[in-house]
């Protein structure tokens, strides 16, 4: 699938699913839409994804150059950008097809819902879960493969990142791995999935056991991509349905280096990292024997003496393989995981 | 507010919805429905309660001698009885409300609806969260009042009669205090509040932030009617979200005596007592410090001498005053309050 990834005024430091999906995805990614930026390309910015142009619309794009506009920033509160509709409104009339992780349903915007139907294209809003989930059975850890879980310390702190590049590694090592997407990146991603976020509290452990059951007997590995924080003060239930909707065998903790506080909430201090093996530890034993297996770490502000040194102080903190997935890459984890 | 209360086939064992209506409700109860009881009363079963008659249908009743159904009984899954139809069809052609905890929505039931609107009279879909819900603010903690949340090892141990009875007590003794109801049962009872685990995983503690800030500068005491357990397989996201939501001061533990693995879930056991107050403290630390001062312990089943054993031996596990508040009262439990 060719691919314009709509960025607007947040590429690439703010843009977490567009780099998501320049990285990992499958997609040819023919152009990103930043009005910022607009003339660079993706290469001025990063250099370890696919490169592609950088432009102002989708009026400055040829009608045929792609098959779908990916939405692929989240303003706070998911809603939608008015300055993006004539974006959405052309790829419409271009009759390209329009992907959204946003709270804000495309498809139920009467102008937009109107011109797909009129030319035939689709509106995928991907954080959208399906109608028929229900409560778990305690079933997941009947799986044949061994379930890798990324936790975190707090959002944004590389979940997403890990679980692609251990899946990535894995493969490499000659391993059958699949990816569990429980968000609107890894879904944007792997092109299935469930946004758990999205799941009423009562259905949120049963709607991640869906996803390891539908894949749990076909891979040696899979890796489930994480969610908030256990200690979040307001994400912490969609962790704690993952991490026992997915009865994980191993947990990889996900930290950023110099992360002191929850992230909008600077009022909230982060626990040690001990605290947190034990805290992950501790409330999954009851459903199941989860086992903090190895950390990430995400150091990306800091100069490579710097980099180094907070890795092994992590690993210590842990007692545990640690890396920074990015910098350093996999291996040690990959070997850490059974 | 004179009701009508349905549970077909389940009074009074397994209709707790009817019996908490009937113990804490200020409603004026004028019959229970239940086809298998009918020609009975209330007081045949059940003596601490009001008494009604129990009659076989709607169209046993007077048009005029009631306001409003409600729905009692919740099947497993939440779905609608079609046995109930009739009920719900003549209760709307006399004019009354139909008042529903269900999953299946009432309102969107074709007949009714139109019947509804016919009649002049409302389907109120109590388990239907509001649309405007967001992300908690970790502000919870700052309310003047003291807030107190119910916390169990399981489903269905008595939290809400906990709640309830402690409430109730707290006034009796001249305090302020209000209810905070989280789910069906408690919203029939107090006529407001929102049904926790019917909200999206991301706003579950929002929504109960909500609940907390609205009341919370305006009494002595709130009382949180808490759900499921920490290390329910798939519940225990909602009791997280209320945990942290409430950032509640003070837990109080449910238990019922003799229950050793969750209930529908007997593949996992339930840890010791001790290591519920460890979870639910260390779990709830980072965003509240929330400590477990007392236990409540359902002793149904047993006979006097072993209940009194039971309280004593649950209390000496907790480190912390217990009761059953049915059979004991809830002086020992009250006064450990802060």
């Amino acid at each position: 699938m060719r691919v314009a990834i709509l960025a607007h005024e947040k590429f690439p430091d703010r843009a977490k699913t567009a780099l998501g999906v320049l990285r990992y995805a499958d997609h040819d990614v023919v152009a990103v839409l930043d009005r910022d930026a607009a003339g660079r390309r993706v290469a001025d910015f990063v250099s370890d994804v696919q490169d592609a142009p950088i432009v102002a619309d989708t009026a400055a794009l040829d009608p045929d150059a792609a098959d779908a506009l990916l939405v692929g920033i989240a303003p706070i509160g998911g809603g939608f950008d008015e300055t993006w509709r004539d974006d959405v409104r052309t790829a419409l009339e271009y009759g390209w097809d329009v992907v959204s992780g946003l709270h804000y349903f495309l498809g139920e915007d009467e102008e937009f819902a109107r011109l797909a139907a009129e030319h035939g294209c689709e509106l995928r809003d991907v954080r959208n879960p399906p109608d028929d989930l229900t409560v778990a059975d305690g079933v997941a850890g009947a799986v044949d493969a061994e379930v890798i879980l990324t936790v975190g310390t707090d959002c944004s702190v590389g979940k997403m990142t890990t679980t692609m590049e251990l899946a990535r590694a894995a493969r490499a090592a000659g391993r059958d791995a699949a990816v569990i997407p429980t968000g609107q990146t890894g879904i944007l991603i792997e092109g299935w999935g469930t946004p758990i976020d999205r799941v009423v509290g009562d259905f949120t452990a049963g709607a991640v056991e869906e996803l390891i059951t539908e894949k749990g007997d076909d891979h040696d590995y899979l890796f489930v991509e994480g969610q908030g924080s256990i200690v979040h003060p307001a994400y912490s239930p969609v962790t704690l349905g993952i991490l026992h909707g997915s009865m994980a065998d191993e947990l990889v903790l996900c930290h950023e280096a110099g992360r002191e506080t929850i992230h909008g909430y600077e009022s909230f201090a982060l626990p040690s990292i001990p605290t947190y093996v034990d805290l992950y530890e501790s409330i999954a034993a009851p459903v199941a024997e989860s086992e903090v297996v190895a950390g990430t770490i995400n150091t990306a502000g800091l100069e490579d003496d710097a980099a180094h040194t907070a890795v092994e102080e992590y690993a210590d903190a842990l007692g545990a393989p640690a890396t920074d997935v990015l910098r350093f890459g996999t291996d040690d984890v990959l070997e850490a995981l059974g």
